[in-house]
């Protein structure tokens, strides 16, 4: 693993590392926060899944959870959101392809070669992650913004001896009912519907549930409410009697501003769930 | 003034403004966060003024302020670092011309016309802003990093009546004694160093000081260390006796990892001389 950057911050460590993805078939570029408390021992670990058009770089730089990593002490990991590089297939769309690779395995083409971005999450990253790090491996939390919001619930649903904690902002909840899901599911996983529904976090609540409690902040004003589908979520919570914090946050919108107004509280939540 | 955009934030309000401004006969582009005291009473405003290369943006991305600034009760306001547009003066150094107004006004040509970023700090902006935003004229703080720390520094000690407080992020401490500085005072006041003497805060330090505690955070492992001269703000507050902290703060670089790792020290201080 190459080191691309190191800062000091708040104590602890915040790194950049790229690294030859055996599941993308490419270099991937991630973000890694250790807290200062890490100097000393392993901690639990928070990953942090961004959404559309984004890189590592996005909610290391914006979304101001080194603060309270620090405060509680533990690390965070932020990976990429797709598979990038010259020879990796792409899409004129903000939505699809590089920056959109929806945390699955893509089995279509031209995408089927990179795009393998559940196996990257869930099996390649979490192992590099143990081995480069000192962090506990029975001690990991996953949360996200949109696209990376139904990333850690589908994720963390459907994998619930590895994560002992969820939480999301703004997911993309509903994507297989959703423009935001429909278009890419179909891309990356073939016309066959079938195959989406365990990619579907509102389907995925109904089905399985998650045997903590769940935190989930969705802003009022945020631009893209109908594409995300809140009440889908909020149904299937109701439906599984899900112990849950759904939290419409007034006046909040899609972006950093209202990612970060709400760090503290999702980091204290994973924090104690991971204690 | 134009709003650009506004996203609720901490329970306030993140604002992007544009307005033709006199002082730099071009339009210009400003931030200010409104915390969430804003909406019923008229609150303190802290000035934070941006390094080199650096527009509004910067520090309202990655300083990790609003948190703090809602916490506190008090408005912030970034300032962009120099005229912008087509038909504005420019170099290709990074250091010169655009995004690197260096907080004075400039005598020289081809700066003269648009480069007065001293009058645009100091008379045009805070009229704006007393106008346009619910912020106590009498409470006003100022803080800046590494230029924007020269600009804060500069500007406070010159204006006591104006500023309450002031604070720096490894400012630009000695620029007539530095290559971050000669060059810049130079090209816009032209090479007359009796010209200068008024725009170090080192020289200012001795000369007049400030009637308030002063608070200055370093980095050991700035990249831009030799630079900054750190050491000859230090002598100058031990010369001038003046009541300070000025901390050396161990690992740290000249990033916004390094600033948001000590922005709420920062805002605290100011908010409790502000009160």
């Amino acid at each position: 693993m190459e080191i691309v950057s190191e800062n000091t911050c708040f104590g602890g460590v915040q790194g950049v590392y790229k690294h030859a993805s055996a599941a993308c078939q490419c270099d991937m570029t991630l973000a890694v926060y250790l807290p200062p408390q890490a100097k000393l021992k392993k901690v639990p670990v928070l990953w942090f899944l961004s959404g559309l058009t984004c890189t590592h770089d996005n909610a290391m730089t914006k979304a101001g959870a080194q603060a309270w990593a620090a405060k509680y002490g533990i690390a965070l990991v932020f990976p990429d959101t797709s598979p990038r590089g010259e020879g990796v297939a792409d899409d004129d769309a903000y939505d699809l392809g590089q920056g959109a690779g929806f945390y699955v395995d893509a089995t279509q083409k031209p995408w089927a070669p990179h795009f393998n971005m559940w196996t990257y999450a869930t099996r390649e990253l979490p192992d590099l992650v143990a081995t480069e790090f000192p962090v506990i491996e029975e001690k990991q939390g996953i949360t996200g913004h949109s696209m990376g919001g139904h990333g850690a619930l589908s994720i963390a649903m459907t994998l619930p001896d590895r994560y002992t904690s969820v939480s999301a902002f703004a997911p993309i909840a509903n994507p297989t009912a959703s423009d935001w899901g429909r278009k890419q599911l179909g891309a990356y996983l073939g016309a066959d519907e079938a195959a989406w529904v365990p990619h579907d976090a509102s389907l995925l609540m109904v089905e399985r549930g998650f045997h903590n409690p769940v935190l989930i902040d969705q802003g009022t004003a945020d631009n893209f409410y109908d594409l995300l589908k809140p009440q889908a979520l909020a149904d299937a919570i109701i439906e599984r009697k899900q112990a849950a914090s759904m939290r419409m946050q007034s006046g909040y919108d899609h972006s950093y501003f209202f990612i970060q107004s709400f760090m503290q509280d999702h980091v204290k939540f994973h924090a104690e769930l991971l204690k």
